[in-house]
């Protein structure tokens, strides 16, 4: 039976490795590379140093292939839609690679930055393969440091406050309003900076992108001062590298406190 | 200047540890161990398994001491100020070890479970130690694996469903009702199986104890049928070890999927 591992590989930095995920890597004989066609070559260079520090040379194949173009134009009601085509023609492309380039006897897998369990769809996308039902595999987890818990560990903050619950949340629905209930919201895949919206109520930022990475640059403070400083070094970082990853903590003082 | 490293050692299986952590493990002289004075032995064994597998014998210190009593007695809007004084009491408690303990160039360290980020209070007391300014350190933070990460793994899911939040939450706070606009919700810290209380609605239930240990123990389903199956298999697994730590994720059929 193939084995597929999908393999959390940490926030950006590389020794936010675990020794599962080392163990996993040196068990893959075939990792599958999507190339997202885009400039993102740092993440592309930082993954393939991260199995040169790992695996001794010549003991695993990597395999291509092009991901397919996610239609980002659409938005509002129509954003789960697209997503679903997109998975649909990503599963495409994986049953190929699974039932093309691994041996019935070999190990695959799949490397995810962060954590698979936040924000990410291979997981969904090879249960959509097996319910096809026309390639068979066996397949495991091995979760790896989100950019979420990377973030305020930097910060040296917690993701909660006593006895308090957390949210994590998109930029899409953050732009909607803010959730009902909690006063510490992350958010994540904000190509918007929908916190400006927020800029003139009573709370903290903590804000990082390129989070591990020798790119890194952190900014935290009382939203209504920090969000203009957050904008500013946003745009020259994407200036600078062509693209930018940033995640963030919205902490509001609770009334009752 | 002393030196603190925070560091999250994930949730009960030792190759969770990161690189990071492993680097940190071996540039600390100093560990702080509290003796919670209960029946977790297996887990004061395992975290000492991890120092022993990780850094040579004799170039480090453990200095273990008793953590203060907590009042469990006390109960709604009383929690806060108990977890306070509890928590006053443990910075007592760290500020002597820190001074007393470690000398002016030598790095302790504190070992959580999970992430430190979530549940956890190491963070929070550091900061009120340093508020207090009888004691100078630097502190960092080197992010785990949390409980949350390794359940939803082990269950192959993700935590939240395509463009949709996440709550992480305590039972406390799910016995006072299903949180508002998510339908995905962690339950952490819950000692009272509050997810029998939501039985009775369309949800799924995927609970976990003892995650990543010899002793783990997964169960999943509809909650009307797995509700009473987990409620039987915590009372036989707490009644054999004498404590259990669990986690779970509830998740609600959205009404407009």
């Amino acid at each position: 039976m193939r084995k597929i591992h999908v393999i959390g590989i940490g926030a950006g930095d590389p020794d936010q490795l675990t020794l599962q995920a080392v163990k996993a890597l040196r068990g893959t004989d075939v990792f599958f590379v999507l190339d997202k066609g885009e400039v993102k070559n740092d993440l592309v260079r930082l993954r393939r140093d991260m199995l040169d520090a790992h695996i001794p040379e010549g003991t695993y194949r990597v395999v291509e292939a092009r991901d397919p173009e996610r239609d980002r134009t659409a938005g509002g009601s129509a954003y789960s839609p697209a997503v679903g085509d997109w998975r649909s023609a990503r599963a495409d492309i994986y049953e190929r690679l699974i039932a093309e380039e691994l041996c019935e006897d070999e190990s695959g897998a799949f490397l995810v930055w962060g954590d698979p369990a936040l924000y990410d769809s291979t997981l969904g996308i090879l249960q959509e393969i097996l319910d096809r039902g026309s390639v068979a595999f066996e397949y495991d987890v091995v979760p790896g440091i989100s950019s979420v818990s990377a973030l305020v560990a930097r910060h040296r903050t917690g993701l909660n406050r006593v006895a308090r619950p957390v949210q994590i949340t998109t930029g899409r629905r953050l732009a909607e309003g803010f959730p009902e209930g909690v006063d510490d919201v992350v958010v994540m895949l904000d190509a918007h900076q929908t916190f400006r919206q927020y800029a003139d109520q009573d709370l903290d930022i903590y804000w990082g992108a390129y989070i591990g990475t020798p790119d890194e640059i952190l900014a935290s403070g009382p939203i209504a001062e920090a969000a203009p400083r957050i904008e500013r070094l946003r745009a020259e970082a994407r200036e600078r590298k062509g693209w930018i990853m940033d995640t963030y903590l919205l902490r509001r003082h609770p009334k009752n406190h």
